[in-house]
């Protein structure tokens, strides 16, 4: 399966008072990562949702465990894939490691799904299956 | 059991561009819900960590389930509460209702644990017993 | 002139690891405030795109000055009104003030345009003439 | 005067419903610039706040302008030197270039203070004269 890998510099700005990551910017790290994941499938963002005429990849789903906090000026790294694909959802998990022993400091699962606008009603989401040609990019399933 | 009701405004910064709330801020609402929480137990954030001297209550473990999604200009309504208190740990549980029949839009389980600077060293991190004062706060356990 | 006044609590989320407002953050409290202004003026902007065809009001120039740093757990008021009206473009006045003898901590300038999407074009923008019943709600110009 | 130059990609949630660039979000690009500028200057942040015994430098004075808008999937380019030198503050120049010309997209000054905890007191802040020493990294003045 394909596997992204990314380094991410801890910013002064994603820290709290108490000098480490305000946990809901890991959230933004892993949107970027699955973003990241997508393009190294081969699947820029702004072309795919013309291209397949989605409006988003929404997450319905997001489970996280925080097991070593990060400080500002700390590079760490994610690893990103899909875990599973489903008819019109898939799992993206992201592992999120630092130190030299590459320790494991947070994993999180994100669920989300393939949506479109019904009759182009830009207020409204539903889901649609994801074309085979889409899963077949990420290495099989 | 003590429980905390908000209301927010969702903003236009909020959002992304498929109009809707772009889901890290959901946690940085919970975020702020839960301080709310813990101030109508009469726990000023800022106070209690000097009264207890503690350096936080970071986020170890967070669940969250995406039923409706919100647009700018939506006003949603918060409910939290204690689900749970452990040792040193305990669950907080957020509902985001909206519209005129309050539908669940979202349901999130966060724990936190309660965590003080060993020897004073601002890098370190270890959990305390959360004391049963504060535990009582919140209409018992 | 009409004026909105809006009280702000500064959340943990808001801070940096000095324990003060990440700067970035003081410009989206001025977003929101600018938000709330017009909805006072009785413009509600999810309402006002659509009646008026246009695609936002983006800021174009901003001028800030911060005098006194503020911590979370801090109560702060900002007063906004729009300071200046031009053809397409104005310019809104914030104002952050606090403690108890409310002393002006940042003086904030924001310049915003009128814009739409040429042609429907969504990839494009081009500014407008702001409507003069637009200007009016604000009390006069 | 040494520069920094830094590649941006902008994300999708670093953009707002009209598809653009939400504008504190670049006051959160162009802080993490400065940082990057002050590393190549040879000064890691969290070293530099030990070495010199500061609690950071915080912005006092910002103006920016905005002139093209940037959307989610561009990356753009960020030139980041510094502009002034003051006995306790300095002026850091940003220019945000984008597309196949590197056309000037955004134009930022702004303003930082050398500042300390007077008494080791964590709650007040009091500028301190830059050392030379730290002037000089960037390439005289």
């Amino acid at each position: 399966m394909l596997t992204n890998r990314q380094t991410i510099r801890i910013e002064w700005g994603d820290c709290d008072p108490a000098g480490i990551v305000y946990f809901p910017r890991y959230f933004e790290f892993f949107d970027a990562c699955t973003r990241a994941l997508f393009e190294r499938a081969g699947l820029f963002k702004r072309d795919m949702l013309k291209t397949y005429g989605i409006a988003g990849i929404p997450v319905v789903d997001m489970k996280a465990r925080f097991m070593i906090p990060s400080r500002f000026g700390d590079d760490v790294v994610v690893e990103s894939t899909v875990s599973k694909w489903g008819k019109s959802s898939f799992v993206v998990r992201h592992q999120l490691m630092k130190g030299d022993g590459m320790a494991m400091a947070i994993e999180c699962f994100e669920t989300r799904v393939w949506v479109a606008h019904p009759n182009g009603d830009a207020e409204k989401f539903e889901t649609r299956a994801i074309p085979e040609e889409v899963k077949n990019k990420f290495g099989g399933h």
